[in-house]
């Protein structure tokens, strides 16, 4: 059986061999860099919301995101229904609960997407994952200040609660399916300064997720792989305008035997 | 008191340091850049557009942008809804005319935004402040080709008619409320041929007004900070492509001392 | 009569003197870096999809881009209101049936605007292009496999039967009436590790066929000049981040004389 670290470096490899479709039913905001972060990663993205598309494009896909940022009422919709159908199909899906407890909308959006179709990994920050813990967290708009440690527990406890793995990214990225608790050291905090990144680390999750079955393992070997692009793409950076194109060149110039190296992945 | 370049000065500390949310209503094609420049700067960036949501949004807000770009009728609803909340509120408002002029929807749109809420400053270019003020302005598009030496007497007249401070940016940028008037000289032309650096504008102008609540003074210090920080983007581009990381990365790391010392407002 | 190149040459000048408004109804992950790549060539975008609105912007466009990515039904509507209005004023259709093939929404939206406007160029990878043509395409999402070579028949008789030049891009372009074969060899295979280059094609062809009223010519001229710059840009570049910025500029530096004379378009 493989460490986790040269699982992390076989993920790669079999990404960029097989360039997994992700469907994103994404916000606004970070459709654009969303894909350039799958394309440069080796998945093949598409975005698509439509109600009458959703289930005959999820039909092609290897991974399902579903993402609550700038969300209206039409778009629950469509998540729902393209999650069922991933559900049916058992392809993989990532939940970003983006704001979730910062608004009535978004917080019931993301318990609806939970209840209703089978979420493989839900990937938020700590005071996100803490709303749907139904905890007091304290969401300020869709940045939070709340840090993994105070979530910890309450992943622990909503994963076992849900069924469903939960990662919270922060400066310690911590993984849990109940069970097995992970923790990932990689990253930067230039990534806090750019919009989209945590939405970003999502769509990575389910780029990996197209191809390992273990949520555990696809998303700490996912988020490893992100932290570290951001390590490197910070060395050459000056700021946050920068960081970006540094970002995605690291993404797409990683190689597996670095990524073995270079993962710090803990537990 | 402190001179106006004291208060640029002193209003990109309290940006820095209370990092104020700023709830954003604003076209697709500049919500990536928009949130990214916001965050640069120091603020805290949130779009979200739902007419379920926005009430509750803008109550964590400390200024909200309402941008009319890539308008329909059911985003003007949501725009008057969270503006009217705001101005329950007290959060200032800061509203973008994106195309006025140009066509029927944006310049009714405007119109029915500044007559139903409390505007704090409407930003726009020459042509998009001449339609509003009801003059013959020739909109080509969203970009326009008036200058604002043509548009200044108008932006006057405007402000005094509707109580609503008026900053007019082009080569020189010009802020009014009626009475004072104050002129900007700091910018580069390359700004002009990059999409969205307008909006921008309109947002860095929010985040100030989150931090300073003299609507005359927070526009002239954001746009001679954000002006300063494209005069030292172009510095080190090569054209509109690289001048956008560099831009960022000027926003982010220029110091209040600099700015207190480079802004160039007169008035 | 000038040669193909000499007319690349005339269109890049007459497109900066002139700078053609771009009216564009195209999907969200493209918006940003549409509207830039169309400012960097030298051309005025604006993006605009409400149906009570679009009929008059297109009235003040020199040329129309309908892009059906991310697409609504509500989103076809306005794209045949637009192109309606575009057909009876004259103003050049583009086309970009992003991901016809994978979805019936895609295919049959695509086949309806082609159906019930004059479109000018339609502009395609393979795949897509095979998928309007009636054939058995394999479309993969958005990111098509068919190569060019297989593509180029169907491309000439699709040309044919609806009286629609056709551009395929891909490793090399091929540009048809059904009659005329034009192939561009510009080009850098590092364009399809980022997302919307595509669909910036299809901008750019429209901002030609702004200037010149021959849509083979405008079409071949605009990929040998956009190719050109992505070869430039590639030249410069780390990965597909750094790709971009390197890109616009390539696109605002890139002289006539320099296009002239590097242009490789054969036919």
């Amino acid at each position: 059986m493989p460490t986790i670290q040269q699982q992390a470096a076989l993920n790669l490899t079999k990404l960029r061999e097989t360039r997994p479709l992700v469907h994103n039913i994404t916000n606004f905001v970070v459709m654009n860099f969303t894909a350039n972060i799958l394309l440069a990663s080796g998945a093949s993205p598409v975005m698509a919301h439509a109600e009458n598309e959703v289930e005959e494009m999820v039909g092609f896909a290897r991974a399902l995101v579903l993402n609550i940022g700038t969300l209206t009422d039409d778009w629950v919709d469509a998540m729902v229904k393209a999650g069922k159908k991933a559900t049916s199909l058992g392809v993989p899906i990532i939940l970003d609960p983006v704001g979730a407890g910062a608004t009535t909308l978004r917080t019931n959006a993301a318990k609806r997407i939970l209840a209703e179709t089978k979420v493989s990994v839900v990937r938020g920050n700590a005071s996100e994952i803490l709303a749907l813990a139904g905890a007091q967290a304290h969401t300020k708009g869709v940045d939070a200040a709340d840090t993994v440690d105070q979530a910890a527990e309450q992943a622990i406890r909503l994963a076992k609660e849900l069924g469903v793995p939960v990662a919270i990214t922060g400066p310690q990225d911590l993984i849990t399916d109940g069970c097995r608790v992970i923790r990932v050291d990689n990253g930067h905090p230039l990534m806090g300064a750019v919009t989209g990144t945590g939405c970003g680390a999502t769509a990575v999750i389910a780029a990996f997720s197209g191809v390992d079955p273990d949520p555990v393992s696809a998303a700490a070997t996912a988020l490893a792989y992100y932290g570290l692009a951001g390590e490197r793409a910070a060395a050459g950076a000056n700021g946050p305008g920068s960081f970006v194109p540094c970002f995605l060149d690291s993404l797409y110039n990683l190689t597996p035997a670095e990524l073995e190296h270079d993962a710090r992945i803990n537990g």
